[in-house]
C-alpha cells in the first residue's frame, strides 16, 4: 500500500532524530510564573517516545458511533444526581462543573431540575398557544415557530437554589453550585409572536405554562417579554434535549431557571400575575420582618473557582492556574477578583473573551502556592457595580429564613497537603 | 398533596379564559415581513389546548440519563456517513449542517475525517514530546499539559476537501459542505510550551505527528505556532471526544483541518518542513501549468445556505427566513451577501453577533417568496475584503486539476412546488 510506505519513511526519519531526545534534557526554563514548574517537567527519561498500540493497530472506523459520544475513560464524568432521594420526579441533576473548561455546558451535562418529571413530547402534536389580552390569538406548531426570524444567543441557566440559603454544605464544585450551565439557545424573539398576535390595553404580563405533569407555571412582566425572551428550539445547534424542554422552551435570560418554562405550550397575557404556586409558596424569601422577596426575577452576580476545587488535590508546590466562573443575570461580567489569604488580599484574574451579557465568563489567575494551608476565594462584579457577597454579608441583608437566592462568595481550603475541601462545611 | 392542588387551583383557573380562545381567532396580522404569514397562522381551531398525555402522568426522573441524549423524535440527526466505501478506517463522516442552528456544533456531530481509524488512548500513558530546536526537550503527561496557562476560543475547524474540487454533487448541504464544524476549545496555547523549552538558533517549522496508526504528520510554520495555536484538551466544555484526538490534539485556528494534528504525541522543532506524505502527495492542488499549491494552509472566506437547502422543501409561497453559516481562515466574517434571483442582485444579510475571528457566523435575510421558481445563494466577505468567488471564477484562477481548497459559492434551485436542490448537481 503505497500511502503507508510513503508514511513509514516519513515517520522512521522523525523518529531517528527522537532518539536522540533521551540524552538531551538539562535545567533552564523560563522565567515567567511557570518557573517553579521548571524542574517539575520531565526532560527525559521516556521522552524516547516508544511507539504506543494506537500507532500499530488502525483504530475504529468512522461512523461507528452515528452520534458520538465521551471517551470511555471519561465515563466519570456524568451529572451528578443526589444519592438517596425519596423521588427523582421533582429533583435535580447537577453539571459537573469541576471537570468542565471554557463556557459552554455539553448538552449530556447540562443541568436538570424537574418539577414531575421528563415528558416525552412529539413535536408533531405539539402546540403554543398565544392568547389573553391580545387582538388575535393564536396556535403555533413546532414547524411555524421555525418559520419565524430567529436569533441564536450564549447565555446561562441556573436554578434559583443554586446554591440553597445556608452555608453550603457539600463537597465540591458540583454538589454546591452545579444547578448552572450555559449553552447557545436558537428560538424565535417572544416579542415577534406578540406583535403578530398585538396586544390589548392592559396588557401587563404574560403567564407561561408548561406541557409537563407539574403544568409548571409562572408570571412574567411584559417588558422582559419585549426584551430578550426567546422561544426556544436549539440549543448547542441541536434541537432541545428532552430534559431541556424539547420541542419548545421558554428562555427569559439572567432570569432564575424556573421561568423558563420547559415544554411550553401556553403564553396568556394578562393584566397581574396569576399568583402561581411557583412563585407564591416557592422560589420566594422569607425576610426576617416575615414578609417575602416576591418576584425578584434577575440572578445576581456569583462566581466560583472550579480549580483547584473541593475534592480535587493539589500535586505539589509552585505554579497552580485558580481557574473559575463567573456570571450575572443583569448583563456582562465586568471584573472577577480573587483571594488566596482568606479574603484579606483582592487581586483581579484574567477574563477569558468573549465576555458577554449573562453568560458564563471563564476567569483565571496565576497563584504560586507555598505549599502553606490556604483559603481561596472569587468575587465577581458585574456592569451594574453590583458585587458578590459574602454569606455574612447576605445574612445581615435577609436574615436566615431565607431558602433561594443564595450568591454569596464560595470559599475553599487549601490543606499543607494539597486537598482542597469546602471551607463552609 | 398540597403543592399539586395549589397548582391545578391554578391551572383550571388559565383553563376557563382558554376556553373563550377558540371562539376568538379573526384576520388581521402584522404589517411587516410577516404579513404575508398572517393567514397562514392558526388563530383556532385546535386552540381550546386538551391536556395533553405528558400533563397527566408523570415523565422520567431524574438521572436516568447520567450522560443525556437527544430525543428519540430527532434519531434521525446523525453524522452523515457515505454509503458503500470499501473502507472506513481512512474516511469521514459529515455533520448534519442542515439540521442545526447557531455556531455551535454539538461534540456528537462534529464532523469527523481519519486516516486510520480512531484510537483508544489511556491518558494516563498519554505523553507529547518537544523536541528538536529547543533547549531543553520536555515530554509532558496530560495533567501536565491541564497545569498550565490555558485559554478557551471558539473556531471552526474544516476539511481541506470540503467540498472537493468539482461542480459539488450530492443533495443535502451536508453532503456537499459538512466537514465543516465549530466549537469552544480550550487549552494551553502551544507558544508556552515553546517558551518553556526554548528555540534554538534555526527553530522555523514545528512538525507535528499523531498517535493514531496513520501517524498523521504535518510541518506547521513557527510564526503560527507562536500565534494562535493551541495544545486542546476539551472541546464543548468536556473533554476531546475520541473521534477529536482524545486526550490531545493540535488546534491551528483558520489552517485546514489535517493540519491541527489529533492524538498528538509529539512535535518536533526543525528548520524546514519534513514535506511529508500528507503535505506532498496530498492536500496540494495541481495546478495547469504541472506545479502544486503547497503550503496553502488557510481556509478561504466560504458560505452556505443551511436553510432553505437541497432536500427541504418550502411548505408555501410567503415569507422565508434563509439562514445560513459563513466562516474565514483568515479572521472575522465582515459581509455576507445573499442573492435570490441567480446571482444578478446581491442584499446584505444580517449577522449574529457574536462575530468571531476564525470562528462560524450565521447569517440570515428575509426574503418573500413569490412560489416561482428561483436561485439562491450567498456569498461570504472576509475582514480582509477577499470576496468568495463563484465556481467559474475558482475554475479561471486554478485550473481543473485541483482537488481540495474549493470555497466557491454553493447555489440552491427552488422549484414551484417549494423542494429545494442543489443548483450545481
Amino acid at each position: 500500500m503505497p500511502q503507508d510506505s510513503t508514511f513509514r519513511a516519513g515517520r522512521r526519519s522523525l523518529f531517528r532524530h527522537a532518539a536522540a531526545l533521551a540524552a538531551a534534557g538539562g535545567a533552564g526554563g523560563a522565567a515567567d510564573v511557570l518557573a517553579a514548574e521548571a524542574n517539575t517537567l520531565t526532560p527525559s527519561p521516556d521522552a524516547s517516545l516508544p511507539v504506543p498500540p494506537s500507532m500499530r493497530t488502525p483504530g475504529s472506523p468512522v461512523g461507528a458511533r452515528r452520534y458520538g459520544e465521551p471517551s470511555a475513560f471519561e465515563g466519570g464524568v456524568v451529572r451528578n444526581v443526589p444519592p438517596n432521594l425519596p423521588q427523582y420526579i421533582s429533583a435535580s441533576s447537577r453539571t459537573p462543573l469541576q471537570d468542565l473548561d471554557g463556557i459552554i455546558t455539553p448538552n449530556g451535562l447540562f443541568y436538570e431540575r424537574h418539577h414531575a418529571g421528563i415528558p416525552a413530547i412529539d413535536p408533531a402534536t405539539h402546540r403554543l398557544a398565544l392568547h389573553g389580552l391580545v387582538k388575535r390569538p393564536l396556535v403555533f406548531t413546532v414547524d411555524e415557530l421555525r418559520r419565524f426570524p430567529s436569533e441564536s444567543r450564549i447565555h446561562f441557566l441556573e436554578c434559583a437554589g443554586n446554591p440553597s440559603y445556608k452555608k453550603p454544605f457539600g463537597k465540591t464544585a458540583s454538589d454546591i453550585m452545579g444547578l448552572v450551565s450555559c449553552a447557545e439557545w436558537t428560538g424565535v424573539p417572544l416579542k415577534t409572536l406578540l406583535d403578530e398576535a398585538g396586544l390589548l390595553p392592559g396588557a401587563r404580563w404574560v403567564v407561561a405554562e408548561g406541557a409537563d405533569a407539574s403544568g409548571m407555571t409562572r408570571s412574567i412582566p411584559l417588558d422582559k417579554c419585549l426584551d430578550d425572551a426567546l422561544i426556544v428550539y436549539s440549543q448547542n445547534g441541536e434541537r432541545l434535549r428532552p430534559e431541556q424542554g424539547y420541542p419548545v422552551r421558554l428562555l427569559l435570560p439572567g432570569f432564575e431557571g424556573n421561568m423558563s418554562v420547559k415544554w411550553l405550550r401556553r403564553l396568556k397575557v394578562v393584566d397581574a400575575p396569576v399568583q402561581s404556586r411557583e412563585e407564591t409558596a416557592k422560589y420566594t424569601d422569607l425576610l426576617p420582618d416575615g414578609t417575602a422577596r416576591q418576584f425578584t426575577f434577575y440572578m445576581d452576580a456569583k462566581s466560583i473557582i472550579t480549580a483547584p476545587s473541593g475534592g480535587q488535590r493539589i500535586g505539589r508546590p509552585g505554579f497552580v492556574e485558580i481557574r473559575g466562573i463567573a456570571w450575572s443575570g443583569r448583563g456582562r461580567i465586568e471584573r472577577v477578583d480573587v483571594s488566596v489569604d482568606g479574603g484579606r488580599n483582592w487581586s483581579a484574574a484574567a477574563l477569558q473573551a468573549p465576555v458577554l451579557s449573562r453568560a458564563l465568563t471563564c476567569f483565571r489567575f496565576p497563584w504560586q502556592w507555598d505549599g502553606r494551608p490556604a483559603v481561596i476565594q472569587s468575587r465577581a462584579v458585574d456592569e451594574t457595580g453590583y458585587v458578590q457577597p459574602t454569606f455574612t454579608e447576605l445574612l445581615g441583608a435577609r436574615g436566615e429564613n431565607s431558602f433561594y437566592h443564595n450568591n454569596s462568595v464560595q470559599p475553599w481550603r487549601v490543606a499543607a497537603d494539597g486537598e482542597v475541601s469546602n471551607a463552609n462545611a
